[in-house]
């Protein structure tokens, strides 16, 4: 018994953290991308016990994958061996969701592997209530459900919180300037917590008034600047862009510089790093054949 | 100043009627297929002032879209000259939800053709309340917003009203069986509300605990049959279709038969009526170029 599912990934521009006793309520407001590039799951079921992880091909904990599989196995009240399979086309630790597309894709890749048909806010729940748990993000996963430049209006998991889109045929560059950056001390600690969740509902507001692909661009560079998120290295980076016009972000929470533009193959030559081009992804989650 | 629109075509299983005083949160809870083919909408703007619509080419009052785009040029505060092209992939008085696909995409491209950045669920609200207000869908515009096999959960607009979706591969295949339906007479008659309110709830609540293709045929089906709004012609259709295994329903609101098939050539074959094969469009309404 098979299952394969796409889950796009999701650049953060900005956030403001809503806390709740029940995950699939808890999560956050915002706005962000979601990319025609993010990750590829095939879940394999057979008699037995165990859940296996593999990332592009290596051994992987994966904490929230592995704690989306187990919830969906509570559902069935069977034991089963599963082999999880994800291909990643965005890097991990760099603010594209890739944690939360994966465990979303496991999801949806065992609900047909089992053909559980649980729907798309089914899924969604589980994937948006381990990254909450875990830590790892806490509204990437209501955005790949829908797709789009997305505002996230209400904070939840799919099926709860609400959200919006905004329309752009702009391509998405990101240039991975740094290193690796972890969620979770980040969103652990109060003082940036606070600045978080003021300057966050600040840019939220200011987008729903304005909801432009550009408004969007320099209210989240305000966010990255403002919330001290923004390290030298990438600010410096985003300089250089505005040195040439064009509006730039921090990824969140990630060390990489993104914007849309129409010229991709000419703005990337602007900065000397690793950079990666796609479209914005209108669909969002899907299982596949 | 232009700007063009798809909005996919959607036809409804079965539903159940909310009224609201505001028409943005009056609507249906329900559930249909949203297709991959629809209503391809261009807007050209000018100095001057009137609305003309054309539908594939012929003159139209096409009541629902003028009333969207006279609700969107009150935005502007401006008068202009607007020409709305309508292209049409399916057939208007249905059950293909074309007059909400129309105001929604007259909506979303006049929008662009005016470069007012309006979201989504902006463009959404406007087509619902002239929908809702021409009483010639409740349900359609959110279901286009959203695409996929989708349950409306909650009534109204995009942004109002709540969906979920429901996994399918196989193709949708749609027989034009009887005459032209109005959705007018149907939506202010009260016995006919009652039974579709009572039906319509009862669907629901049986769709969600068990959410497959299979179940939603099966009750799309009952919901017509016992509402009374499948005449004798479509009935012997739908059983006809049915000797083959095949689950079979009626649009809502149009004397078409429809069913979710692997096959559509070979099922084609079963009934000597005109026929649509589309497949399930998981995007929703877009703005193209």
């Amino acid at each position: 018994m098979q299952g394969s599912a796409f889950v796009p990934g999701h650049i953060t521009g900005f956030f403001e953290i809503f806390d709740d006793s029940d995950p699939v309520k808890a999560g956050s407001k915002g706005s962000g991308l979601v990319l025609d590039k993010g990750v590829y799951t095939t879940v394999k079921v057979k008699e037995g016990s165990g859940i296996s992880i593999l990332l592009n091909g290596e051994p992987c904990d994966c904490p929230v994958t592995k704690d989306a599989v187990d919830d969906i196995l509570k559902i069935t009240g069977t034991r089963f061996n599963v082999e999880v399979l994800h291909e990643l086309e965005v890097p991990m630790k760099y603010g594209f969701g890739a944690s939360g597309a994966g465990a979303f894709g496991a999801t949806l890749a065992t609900s047909r592997a089992l053909d559980l048909n649980l729907t798309m806010n089914q899924c969604g729940a589980i994937a948006h209530r381990a990254e909450v748990l875990n830590r790892t993000g806490l509204g990437d996963v209501i955005a790949q459900s829908v797709g789009g430049l997305v505002i996230r209006t209400k904070p939840g998991a799919p099926g709860t919180g609400g959200t919006d889109k905004i329309f752009s045929d702009k391509h998405v560059l990101v240039f991975i300037v740094g290193d690796e950056m972890e969620t979770k001390p980040i969103l652990l600690d109060k003082t940036k917590r606070e600045k978080i969740n003021a300057i966050g509902g600040e840019c939220l507001r200011k987008l729903l008034k304005d909801p432009t692909p550009e408004n969007f661009l320099g209210l989240s560079k305000k966010f990255a600047v403002e919330t001290g998120l923004m390290d030298e290295k990438l600010y410096s980076a985003v300089e250089t862009l505005e040195k040439k016009d064009i509006i730039a972000s921090m990824s969140m929470l990630g060390n990489c510089v993104f914007t849309l533009t129409d010229e991709p193959e000419r703005v990337r030559k602007y900065l000397d790093y690793l950079y990666i081009i796609a479209d914005i992804d209108y669909t969002g989650a899907r299982i596949l054949v």
